[in-house]
């Protein structure tokens, strides 16, 4: 067992990364601590910059061989890399400013994948989700991350509404996405530090997640079917409260 | 031969669509007509209104016989219902208002479909791709699109530039998305109609397409990785849109 092991509280399982996007950035990530690069010729040197930045030496593979490795539905592009986990912050260790996103059991990997990209572009601060009943950072969440898993703290927690409560006592504005809701998000005056808590698809927000928001908001639109994927949601409320800005605030609450 | 079909243009071949909301925003649509629709007993009793609407008979399924016509792969969620095929407009046909779609070569299914989503969530009046390196509108693409095809017009066209410069014709404005854009689409002046262009993801839009242009604008993201799922840049460049309402215009540009 290696020094740096004993300073990592949670389970020393391995990190099976693919993909370009997502790989590529593992290896330009400092803190990451690689294992195995296996890579096909081509995908090889593609990845000749990152490769010798993040002085691995590669494995050389076959893409059949790649296939076994994952299954069939794994598009691997040629590059498998084994990290350690990254190690995740718990929620008094992350920083409290900007946006926080929290997820109230949003369980398809594409979705919480595609919005850890979301997150990633936009800057925000953390995401955040319960231990059960989220996906897995790996496989399909990582690949649909992009490479946003090297940027975007993920924070995990055994209860959504405790949560919450803790994100207000450190300033936070808990803020919901709800298709009920009053008032567009383009709307509202929302100060800063946010989080801000979306439902999975169909489902929305369970009562109680909803109940401890200190506000809730909708996305307008117009259109014959007012439900969009929960990603597509998360981006537009991303983007709107980029725009919006936002005023700094000791305390969101009294 | 039936009579109606001596009216369509296209293909004859059967649209087969599969997954709840898919299939029952189909069977609400009077447009339709039915060719055959399979469900198993849960799902036929989950639908039990749109069955009526749509005075179709359903032939009762076991799961695995659905399983084993679409392949392991398919949610089919226990329906699976067959139609002609809906008919689509050509571009002179499309109603000359509000925000027309257009897709530079995006090839995953997965985006389509939900940008098929976005374009219903936010009411536009048509979507448009190229009938070459675009998608089929069948399995994974229609229900990704979660029944939002029975709501926007889906036309396919041979020659994008061409297309953009009939839609100018029309009176259209033509607004490419462009990561390298020196405007954020929140803050342009975009009059109506207009006509959103997205490039796919990675390779963005084509040389002689953001020629073609009238205007390019970006989406602001101030984060790390300053890329998002194609799909996730449609809905917000479609709530930007929508929020910023825009001015009808007679002719866009001189």
């Amino acid at each position: 067992m290696s020094d740096h092991q004993k300073h990592r509280p949670h389970n020393d399982e391995i990190e099976r990364l693919y993909g370009v996007h997502t790989v590529a950035e593992a290896l330009k990530n400092p803190k990451r601590k690689f294992i195995k690069l296996l890579a096909t010729k081509n995908a090889a040197d593609r990845l000749t910059d990152e490769i010798a930045t993040a002085r691995i030496t590669v494995e050389p593979a076959l893409p059949r061989e790649l296939d076994r490795l994952l299954g069939p539905d794994a598009v691997h592009q040629g590059l498998v890399l084994d990290c350690e986990p990254l190690r995740q912050p718990r929620l008094d260790q992350i920083p409290r400013q900007g946006i926080v996103v929290l997820l109230d059991q949003v369980t398809d990997p594409h979705n919480v994948g595609a919005i850890m990209r979301n997150c990633a572009a936009f800057g925000a601060t953390a995401l955040v989700a319960t231990a059960r009943h989220s996906p897995e950072a790996s496989g399909v969440l990582l690949k649909s991350a992009s490479g946003a898993y090297e940027h975007v703290p993920f924070a995990k927690v055994t209860n959504l509404a405790r949560a919450m409560e803790e994100l207000r006592e450190y300033g936070f504005l808990l803020l919901g996405l709800d298709s009920e809701a009053a008032e567009d998000i383009g709307d509202a005056r929302i100060s800063r530090p946010v989080a801000l808590v979306l439902g999975a698809e169909g489902k929305g927000l369970r009562q109680l997640t909803r109940k401890t928001c200190d506000l809730v908001v909708r996305l307008d639109m117009p259109g014959e079917i007012k439900s969009l994927n929960v990603s597509n949601a998360a981006a537009i409320a991303l983007y709107a409260l980029h725009r919006s800005g936002g005023s700094p605030s000791e305390n969101a609450r009294a």
